[in-house]
């Protein structure tokens, strides 16, 4: 007898929500010359964190800290909020697991965007929710029509991720704080904030902590450059962040990521360096993007958002034909927003070698559908 | 309103599985001289481990290879399996989670030894299931009766670990796959091996992994001497292994701990040295035991664990006597078990330490009592 799965698990597909550069490069069997398609944060922590992670491998054998109560304590000062408003968790990928644990059983509706991250649908489906999808507009989410939706459907939770993934738009927190007047009492907003660190400033939330209709995400793994350490916390009012205590795994994080996320946050210095290289490099990847006659768009994120002018195909055929030249990156799922591709910033060895090889590449991707 | 957690949440309480050792220093105000706790592997990992991580520090702005191709190829190959029948994880406490969620819901049962692993326990409570304990027999787990009670109780899993935690004991390998022939149908052994590595060469299952009524799960936490960077595997039929890639965190392991858990496996010659430095420590610990009147139960594990010849009330006190004066160990939960503390192996300087206080902690645990 094959093993007896829940009914939810056995009708689970067994599925990746994407595929990762380290597989990409062994099909086909060389490693990428420029890696821009993970939006990871080429330019790397502090060197502090790099110091500190080294120091505390040597500590290895000994568990992390369950509550990771010097980061927490850390961040609940550096956010001026209480050690009880910050939960840490293995990133916002673990953390968006966490929160669809609590809140979605079979039967409940979730609303996100068509098109948005697709981990957090992963987890949704994971857990038996249905998935209610609003489509983008103007290249935005959709606030006003996710909120709808939300109260439409009875949601328990709605997902917005501000700056948002894979367009790269963002709005402001005041735009946010208002649009929250509107849903209706008992749905929570999951804020997705990985990219917020790249932000202009006024995308900040302009909620007290405790305001029980919200549940903000950060990261260590976009402007921190940590995305291997896997640390990402949770800012929201005591008792969400406190029913995490009943699921997480509190023995679930690396203890040399601990020390590491807490020299990084301690090194605004370099935090705000990796800022202004990733807006060096966003420049730089719109004026290749218009070099080749393509339309950068506005970005808050640490990648570019690029129109081709043209349709999914085009995409799908850039995307490969830039892999084959040694170049990854990625694009988004869904049409009409599958017209562009999606280029992470990389340093300006990395930068050089998308604008050496983006004009053949386009080349070959229009030449392939001719 | 407050967050609408699902019903089987918002039953749960808040909890922890045990407290950690820091939390313990933090409360105390000062370090632990000794830290002989947690069964950790003081003796820590091999140095390439360390290099290995090292190294592999300086790419942590990448996220971890999704599948851990290269961990798992090679862990394939060391225990001559195929790429199928092994899984990577977050620790076995992840792997425990995984396995619980694929197959335990609200209504079903789990049978396990009352005194095992307590976060097993927690998995199996967060997911809902019902938790059937039956008590060690001999202070081993009872291995016929778990057997029993999981057929009385149509249970979807049976827990045990081999050798177990907290007492140390261990069936062999050909005992275990002799009462699998009683289990019904339909229900899975969870065989935690965590610590296998210290265990006599006869714990080894004498079964084909394709075997689909058991899935063993090991980790690098012990032996390995890697607690701190969560990294544990399974081994089983392929269909049961695949059913993770429904509901694992694809990016969820830590990047460094992939490359240096490798590594480790790489250096068996360490490993060996391990094994040898903690049997050492075994006698050691035995010796001071005895030299103070107590009675050091047979250990197949990195720790022992010593008979105190009284009740959970002295154990409780020597617990906390040994802790004032700097050293950290446990002890079983229940009765008869909780008669005895559990030690785990440490250097030639943390036994030191121990010999030299455990007299008056002693003396101060009975007189408390008195």
């Amino acid at each position: 007898m094959p093993p007896r799965l829940t009914k939810l698990a056995d009708s689970l597909p067994a599925t990746v929500p994407f595929i990762g550069p380290e597989t990409l490069e062994r099909d086909r069997g060389t490693a990428f010359r420029a890696r821009l398609g993970a939006n990871e944060n080429i330019f790397g922590p502090s060197p502090q964190a790099l110091q500190a992670m080294r120091e505390a491998d040597a500590e290895i054998w000994k568990y992390g800290d369950a509550p990771s109560h010097d980061l927490r304590h850390a961040l609940a000062a550096h956010h001026g909020v209480g050690f009880d408003n910050i939960v840490i968790g293995e990133g916002i990928d673990g953390l968006l697991g966490y929160v669809t644990r609590l809140m979605v059983e079979p039967g409940d509706t979730v609303v996100t965007s068509a098109g948005a991250y697709p981990t957090f649908n992963y987890h949704v489906n994971g857990y038996g929710g249905t998935l209610s999808m609003v489509p983008y507009a103007d290249d935005k989410e959709d606030l006003p029509s996710l909120i709808a939706r939300a109260n439409e459907t009875d949601a328990k939770l709605v997902y917005i991720a501000n700056p948002d993934n894979p367009m790269g738009s963002y709005w402001t927190g005041a735009e946010i704080a208002a649009a929250l007047d509107d849903l209706s009492d008992g749905c929570l907003l999951v804020l997705d904030e990985a990219y917020f660190e790249t932000a202009p400033l006024d995308a900040t939330l302009p909620l007290p902590v405790e305001d029980p209709r919200v549940i903000r995400l950060r990261t260590f793994s976009k402007a921190y450059g940590m995305a291997g350490a896997r640390i990402g916390y949770a800012i929201g009012a005591a008792p969400i962040i406190n029913a995490f205590e009943k699921i997480r795994h509190h023995f679930g994080m690396n203890r040399s990521a601990q020390a590491g996320a807490l020299a990084a946050l301690q090194d605004q210095q370099h935090l705000a360096w990796v800022i202004d290289a990733v807006a060096a490099a966003r420049d730089e990847i719109g004026r290749i993007a218009r070099d080749n006659g393509l339309t950068p768009l506005p970005s808050a994120t640490n990648f570019v958002t690029v129109d081709l002018g043209a349709d999914g195909d085009l995409s799908r055929a850039l995307v490969a034909s830039l892999a084959k030249q040694g170049v990854f990156i990625r694009m988004p799922f869904v049409a009409p927003q599958d017209r562009c591709v999606r280029i992470s910033c990389g340093r300006p060895e990395d930068l050089a070698v998308l604008e050496k090889v983006l004009p053949s590449a386009l080349a070959e991707a229009r030449a392939s559908l001719a």
